[in-house]
Formats: structure tokens, sequence, C-alpha cells
């Protein structure tokens, strides 16, 4: 049972090495874990076990994502199971804001739901310097390399990605590319229904907190390239280099490891080995197959990210500059909460083939 | 490779809970470990794993010794095999003071001595009040029970235990009850040279640093005794009241655990199972065997204790006093480190058949 106070707890930690391992560890340094009850009872409801996810944070160092790019740190556990993000300490109010009902949701829709999952959260100190960090679970897989991306928000203004983002090796590209490409995404009918059901509780409960500018994470995995690039690609995994095409070295081949706990995504080298396009529901709960008829077989991978921007005083200045550059009316990402939601939502339902 | 700055090292971890876990930790803490490099270096050489050493000491709750009465805590790591002593701020420094030299014995013995085997040193702050401990190899057996027991210093001036000590479970015998009872340790004449080769070298070194009052700690397992015990006992074990004659909750039972680390003894589940007053060499390293021809079979467990007291102006003054009381050339028990040493070894030589 969590009590009020544990959404206002933390727990402390200052080291102060003296002529201790000086080679690998600073001197000093603190670390700041927020609300340990409430994000231990958020993993359990995300089905996550405390070694499991220690295991996946502290065994192998965390590797440097190729989207993060000077802004902050992105990084992915070395099983790739969790993200590790920066985030300001603006981040870290806004999450003490909404904490409570964020749980109080993920009880509700018993942790069904295509928001972020929210882990953990961390200060680290080192000299005078002080970093925020939280851990959510990847979105994408662990496992299944992702070939296409998409953010998207639902407004077509300033939403196509620029020349230099294209000539990436795994481009964010955003709403208008998503028209301009005839990108569709094909599931069943049923699956689409469950879909737009998770996002609208999750939408619906985003405008209850006066939430906006989130947008939905669209991963595609191509089935027929992953499996042509596997045979091409034999050698090179052979080799010294070993990043792949996300960035990422690659995870720890299934079944790798002997019996001692794997993190994560390590139990299911006890269970039967996952063919191509095959993956396991219960480590990547974003992902959705395509269904029969689709042109290719694909993997999608669905979620909600960036739901920390509150409807504050500085979005009602940057709609205030926007409304004078485009002129009020005009499609523009800044919008109130509501219209915010109502239009991500019409846009999301129509991205189904 | 261990350097001079390794001996001034230690590392200190300040904890911080602000209303987290407020019913089982309190709120501040801190710990502070002394010189972790040179003790790591010392398990190592006394061929005890850090995840065995961690798991020993933490795995469960150490449990408190019989003879721990209100001086000082003194507890037995869950399994057994280690000994948590608390200790002086003095004793602190006299163990900075020793330790480089401590170290360079074990190195040069291949850590065979009868010395403590000293495996971590550490403050822990409650509040504003701070405890200092020292963690050493249980010189009994995790397994055999002591029956009886003596600190052997060499002198009979005041060297017999009290009537109430007798009155105990299990009392601290001392030199004058050893005459009196007639007590003889019955080892093989290998035996013997082997342990008095060991002694002596540890006794020169105990002079070099001009440390006395020693003891040579005797325990001695009657080996019929403990099987018509267990016979007899094998309900007792059943019930709730699971204390044994040592005042100890019973050790692990062999095989009991699964596959995860078991500290010190656990590896022990993997071998053969131990019969009657066997044990394991590599664990109970202080443990002789009786010889074929003894009167009864019996385990004897020697080691030396209490070696951290410097002949410093402490020891003289007590040294006054002593000499005032009974005269001068008494066989007293505060007498210059060489005297001291002389008078032990003779004793010592003297308990064997």
């Amino acid at each position: 049972m969590l009590l009020p106070d544990d959404f206002k707890a933390n727990t402390k930690i200052k080291v102060n090495n003296h002529l201790f391992n000086k080679e690998n560890l600073p001197g000093h340094f603190k670390f700041k874990e927020y609300c340990p009850q409430v994000f231990r009872n958020l993993r359990e409801r995300f089905g996550i076990e405390d070694l499991d996810y220690q295991v996946s944070l502290t065994r192998s160092s965390p590797v440097r994502s190729v989207d993060d790019q000077g802004e902050g740190l992105l990084l992915y556990s070395y099983d790739r199971t969790l993200v590790i993000k920066q985030i300001s300490s603006e981040d870290v109010a806004d999450m003490h804001t909404i904490l409570s009902e964020y749980h109080q949701h993920i009880v509700k829709c018993h942790g069904s739901t295509l928001l972020p999952q929210f882990l953990g959260m961390y200060r680290v100190g080192v000299d005078s310097e002080e970093t925020y960090l939280i851990v959510m679970r990847n979105m994408f897989s662990h496992r299944l390399l992702v070939h296409r991306k998409y953010d998207l928000k639902g407004s077509l203004v300033a939403r196509e990605a620029s020349d230099k983002e294209k000539g990436k090796e795994l481009p964010t590209f955003k709403d208008m590319d998503f028209r301009n490409n005839m990108q569709k995404v094909y599931v069943t009918e049923e699956q689409k229904a469950k879909l737009m059901e998770k996002l609208n509780r999750d939408v619906e409960f985003l405008v209850k907190l006066k939430i906006m500018d989130y947008s939905l994470l669209l991963g595609i995995h191509d089935v027929g390239r992953a499996e042509r690039e596997e045979e091409e690609g034999e050698e090179v995994y052979n080799e010294e280099e070993q990043e792949t095409e996300n960035g990422l070295a690659p995870g720890p081949a299934v079944g790798s490891f002997g019996t001692s706990p794997e993190g994560i995504a390590g139990y299911m080298s006890c269970y039967k080995p996952l063919g191509p396009g095959e993956f396991d529901p219960y480590v990547d709960v974003y992902a959705v197959g395509s269904c029969p008829g689709a042109p290719q077989k694909e993997v999608y991978f669905m979620g909600l990210i960036d739901v920390l921007t509150q409807y504050d005083t500085k979005k009602k200045a940057a709609h205030a500059a926007k409304t004078v550059k485009h002129g009020a009316g005009a499609e523009i990402s800044t919008v109130h909460p509501e219209q915010y939601a109502k239009r991500f939502r019409d846009f999301i339902s129509n991205i189904f083939a």
C-alpha cells in the first residue's frame, strides 16, 4: 500500500572515496533516488522484477543512443530493454506533480498503456555537477531492429524531417513525411480497436493533467529486410566493429549466459528461441505484428513520448509567438491541451491502412 | 599490487532516507570501510572469495554470541564462518599502524597463520553514535560445536575462571583451570611441530610489533558427545527454540539451498557430506583432529586472539600497579613483549600430551 508520503520520499547516498579506486571512480559522488517505493510499485505493475531491473541497469555499462546528440544523455541499458534519459530539474518537479495521478492511471489500466513506463528517477552528482535521469522501458525491441521511425503529433506545420535529419542512418521522420511516404500501419481491425482504446484512455489522462505536445513514436521493423541483412551480415558480426544500424551494440545472444539472473530480457533464454520477426509480448510490450494481408511482413512499435510538458506560462508564450508567425487558426502544434488531444487522436486514427 | 596509499584509504557512504523505509531503517546512517583494497587482498590470500564474503555477511542477519555481554558487540555471521567484533577507535588506529606489517606477514607465510584473519574493518554511524567493527574468520567451526574452551596466556596469576564464569553453559576456562583439569591436547608429533612452527613465526611477528597480552584460544569439540547429543537431540531441532549450546542458531543445513551463492561455507554443499567430527580444512582453517592414540576423539580449534594491545604507556601503568600488588618478579601477565612471548611459547609447547 502506497501512502501520500511515498510520493515525496527519496533516498540519498553520498560516497566519499579517500585514496580508493582513484582510477575508476571519482573521489566524491552522490546518488539520489526519487520516490523509491512508488517506482518499485510501478515496476511491479509493469511486470518487471526488481532483480531483473537491477541487472539490466548495472550488469554492463549502458550504451549511447545515436539519437543522443548533445542535448542530454540518451542511453540504452546493455540489454536494450531500458532507456535512460537525461531530464531537467523542471522535469523532475513535473514528475512529482503528476506521479500520484500517473500511478492511479497505471493501476486502473492494469499497466496496459501506450504511455511511457516510468521505472525510476534519479539524480547523480559528480563533483558539483548534477544530472537528472529517468529510466523507462524501451518502446522499441531489445532484439528486432527498427528500420524506419516516425514522431507523430498530428500537426502538419513545421512537421517534416530536415535534410540533415534525412541524411542519418535512422532519421526521425515526422507527420508530413508520413503523409508524403504514403506510410500506413497494417494491423487487424481488432488490434486497431485495442490500440485506439488504449490511446484514448491515455490521451484523456493527459488532457486531465493539462499535458500536451506529446508524440506517438512509431518504429517499424521490416521482417524481410532483417532476414536478408542477417544472411548478408553474418560476417559483419564476427568483426571487431559490432555497431548495428541503430548505433547499438547487438544485445546478448539468447541463451548465451548461464543460470545467473540476466535482466529483463534474460528469462527468454529459458524458453523457446524466437524466429525472424517474432517477439516476446512480455518484454516488447509496445509491439504489434502486421496483419495477414499486409504488403510486407512488419512489426510496429507504438508508444507515447514526451509526456512531461504541461500547458503552462512557458507554453503560452510559445503559443503567442507561433500565432504571430503563422496567423491565428493555422494548424500549429502549440494549442490548448484539449485541442491538441483532439487533433492528435484524429491524426492517429488515420495512420492505419 | 598494493601501494602505500592503500593503507590509508577508505570509502565512506552516507545514506539519507527522507520519508523512505522509516519502519526498517534509520533516516540517516553512515558506513565507512577502511583500507578496502588491503582487506580485499587479505581475503584473497586467506582463500575467501568476495562474493562468498558478502553473502556470509549480508544474506541473513548475524547472530549474537553468548560471549557478548555488553562490553561490545560480538556477532557471528548467519552461517557462523565470520566473527564481527566491536572494537574501539584506538583499536582502529592500532590496526592502521600494524596493517602494513600484518599484510607482509600474511604474504610471507602464505596465509598459514594462527593469528586472527582480519577480513574487513568498518565504522557504522547511526544518528550520532559511531560503532567500529572488525570482521575476522571464526576460529571455531561453523558446524562442529565447541564443548570446552580455554583462553591461555601462560600466566598463572589471576588466570582462573571465576565461579560465575564456571556457571555458564560454555565457560571460558583459563591457564590454572587447564592445569587443574589435567587438560591435554592430543595431536600427532607432526601436527604439534607444524603448530609450534606457525606459533613461533606469529609470536616473533608480535614481538617485533611490541604486541603482548594476546591469548591462545583453544576450543575442543568432543566427537563422541556430539554424536550422543545428536541422537538425543533430534526432536529438539524440530521445536521452535533452535538455540544450541553455543547460543547460536544452527547453521544452514548442508545442501539446503539452491544454486545461488551461499557464502564461505556454502560451497561445501556441492561436495560430499561430512560425517561426525569431520571438517573441511578450507573452511575450518584453525582445526586439528586428535591423534589415533588419544583417550577420546576430539577436534581442537587453536588461534591467537586479542593481538591488538601494544606495549604502550597504558600497559606500563598497569605493570606498575601489578608489581605493587604482587611484588616484583611474581608471575604476572603484564610484562615486556619479549618476556611475554617467551613465557607464552613455553606454556603452549606444554599443552600437548
